[in-house]
């Protein structure tokens, strides 16, 4: 925030993978962030990084707001239900699993290796910062207000964000009709992959990669929709998308960089 | 269940840590463990060795079915909100952890340490064996049929369950009054502790020891209730509440041979 | 070392976990640990507090210093060999192994979750202030000057030292001997295991218990001895060896609060 | 061994990742590995294939002989001292670490998670298949016979071979002296690295590449030469090497495929 204006007053394209320009209201950012937004003027001109659902506004932005990586997880599993009314918008329930790497390099006591190595914990389970992010980006996509439930844990293991997404569907829908819409909406998608049925995603097949996985399921009375998505909160999640979002704007073949991945 | 008939002819006090006599109709056993019951008269015998809930009937009993380690953290994190009615027993969500010796010492390749360490998945989303066993329980203590949404997840760590358990609140209640109900179900109880608000239990808390921990938070609109319980599924989950029971059925002190624990 | 001079004057029975009184010489521990000794007059009254070398001044002494958890492994690793002049003094190499919690509580990036996790790596290879000790105590043995080779490793576990000791042998040996002579010195030893040929300790056999497991190899030479010994850090390698210490200093059952152990 | 044959006489150039060929004395073969080796006579036709000291006979050999992990790493960190005779061929020692992947994928319950997690244990402590392999080709290196005492180790976690190499120098040397016998043995490489004084090479700098990372250490009395190599298994320690070998012989760009890497 403190470099971005004159970045911008001299016409570079700008990556932030701060969290400044991904609230659209200064306010709701000021209450989570704690400080001051300085440059509120620019909120307007900011564009959120998510490829998958802005990547014409991206094309044309100057400034672009790299998504969180519990957000990216999230808004890739549930936008197309949302987008396409599938299911409720006040029933929806993410229980979201994050490898240490996703608290970050400060040192902490809960990051200190025997503290966390052979533990399990739940944190910030009374407000974590991306949630507001996660629920403007889903009201967007849902064109109506959507409030999530959303627990995030920290699990001993170094990448991976693994979001297990509980929904109610509006009517009763099969798994092949839901899995169609999925398809259909990621089709063009180079980094997104819907899984076969019966399938769900681990986090050891995304690690290193720019890759997102998403399996679904709809159970037998066809009420609930379960999707898991799972992504590299250093590489999707961060520095990868980052890099995606570099290649749209500089009109860089889009997976330039990004093909490579352990698995 | 080979054995299990003989040995109760020979009027021998037993604690099965099988399957075999936890659920009481044959043909939801018979469906679940693809085999026949070969015992099945034994079966309105046989007590539910969960000594919060049953601790009378196991002091009588002479076969006493030891519960599996997902349903010990489940039923004990759910019991006091259903049996006070305080919850909708038709929209409750389980998202649960478990370690790596959850899933048994056989052999395979989901357990070989390349294969699990720095990863994290989701197994029997389609259906746990342990469901008939918990929603048989939980509906008992509800008084009405109760269906949960259960979905297992195998974590890198050696020992641990961790159920974050998610409940819609049927009148809407502030964190004090459920906690209360909470702290009277379990008051007299050694092994279960109710933590403060703003606390939420952790794997390493429980690690070694026959604890239960269980925190609790009721979000704003007072609409839902989150339950975490975490307990030692070698312990609590296992043969820690095997000797338990011993102690019940036998007479002797109930926390014998039970108070150590690593943390 | 500010307080223990006060307790001392009051005739307290002090057990020290510090390195404060480990080095009966003050020159060398200011060269090590970079501060000066503010009581050196203590340091004669001081005893080493490995039981099973000096239990009977132990015994008799009103100030312990508690060895640290490498030299624990390590003395007692070589003790039998070089008490009973098996090895040659000036060709030890110990290459040791510790768990991260060995490292010690205070937050630092090499001990940060996603550091060290997935990673191995040697520390303090040009001298790790344990080193003075161990050559110290193991000269006593020898009565005669021992220099030893000494790296340390950081492994990704949160428990355990693991000492893997080259020797050469002064005189060729066979196995059995070898084994009789620390079958021996170890007989009356509650703590100290002696395995069989061809078995070696693993960590695991340790945790959570106060017991130090040896395992020992003669090459078809009879050149080399090798000796793998392995204890908790946390316990024989500090905590568990101070209540030791207590319950000799006090005329305690010497096992008294030591028998448990996870595995 | 079994196909090779009819793929060599079809003049096939064949990098074959099992052990059949590395020996070149087929007795040693049937003593290892407890079988009748079948293809005697091309023994004389393979190639070692460790490019950074046979890329000429690799750039013409039809049938290569992929290296070992634990050879790669160890022979690389022996290679330069033994070739200009720094060091003393008869009191050679190397501690071996490894993850858990260099076990393979074969179940067993060594490497079953909960066995291993949290566990460190050396194994195949009297002889393992690696070591005449070794032997060997530091045999010809030195010119001389050289014996080795080697203990390998499991570590728990995925990738990675950490070997310490405790050595005797011939004559008294400095540090900068070793350093640039190394860095000149090494010098065209790209896949060496030799570090500055004073540091050592970790397991994660090396994870996900086919580099090899090499740090040296020589005594205050100018006695021992310590030197510390690392690599991955999976990658420098086997398919790395294999493509690495393809490239030579194939005349490709011999980096080709093989500069990625997650650190």
């Amino acid at each position: 925030m403190g470099i971005i204006g004159s970045l911008y007053a001299r016409e570079k394209k700008i990556v932030d993978l701060s969290a400044d320009f991904r609230l659209k209201d200064s306010l709701v950012y000021e209450e989570w962030y704690k400080t001051p937004h300085k440059e509120k003027k620019l909120l307007k001109e900011a564009v959120y990084g998510l490829p998958e659902l802005n990547r014409d506004e991206i094309k044309r932005a100057h400034l672009v707001a790299n998504p969180g990586c519990y957000p990216t997880a999230i808004i890739l599993a549930l936008a197309p239900a949302l987008k396409n009314n599938l299911i409720k918008e006040d029933n929806i329930i993410i229980d979201a699993k994050s490898g240490v790497s996703g608290a970050g390099r400060t040192l902490s006591l809960m990051t200190h290796f025997p503290e966390i190595n052979e533990n399990l914990l739940a944190y910030k389970v009374e407000g974590h910062r991306h949630l507001p992010e996660m629920e403007q980006e889903l009201s967007i996509l849902a064109q109506k207000r959507v409030k999530i439930i959303f627990v995030p844990h920290l699990v001993p293991l170094n990448r991976g964000i693994f979001a297990t997404c509980y929904t109610s569907l509006r009517h009763p829908l099969r798994y092949e009709e839901v899995r169609q819409v999925y398809k259909d909406f990621y089709q063009e998608e180079p980094f997104i992959e819907i899984l076969d049925e019966g399938k769900f995603p681990q986090i050891k097949e995304v690690s290193g990669s720019n890759r997102c996985r998403i399996g679904l399921m709809v159970d037998k009375e066809k009420k609930h929709l379960l999707i898991i998505s799972v992504l590299d909160n250093l590489v999707k999640g961060a520095s990868g998308q980052a890099v995606q979002n570099m290649n749209i704007m500089c009109n860089f073949e889009e997976k330039m960089g990004l093909e490579g991945g352990l698995s």
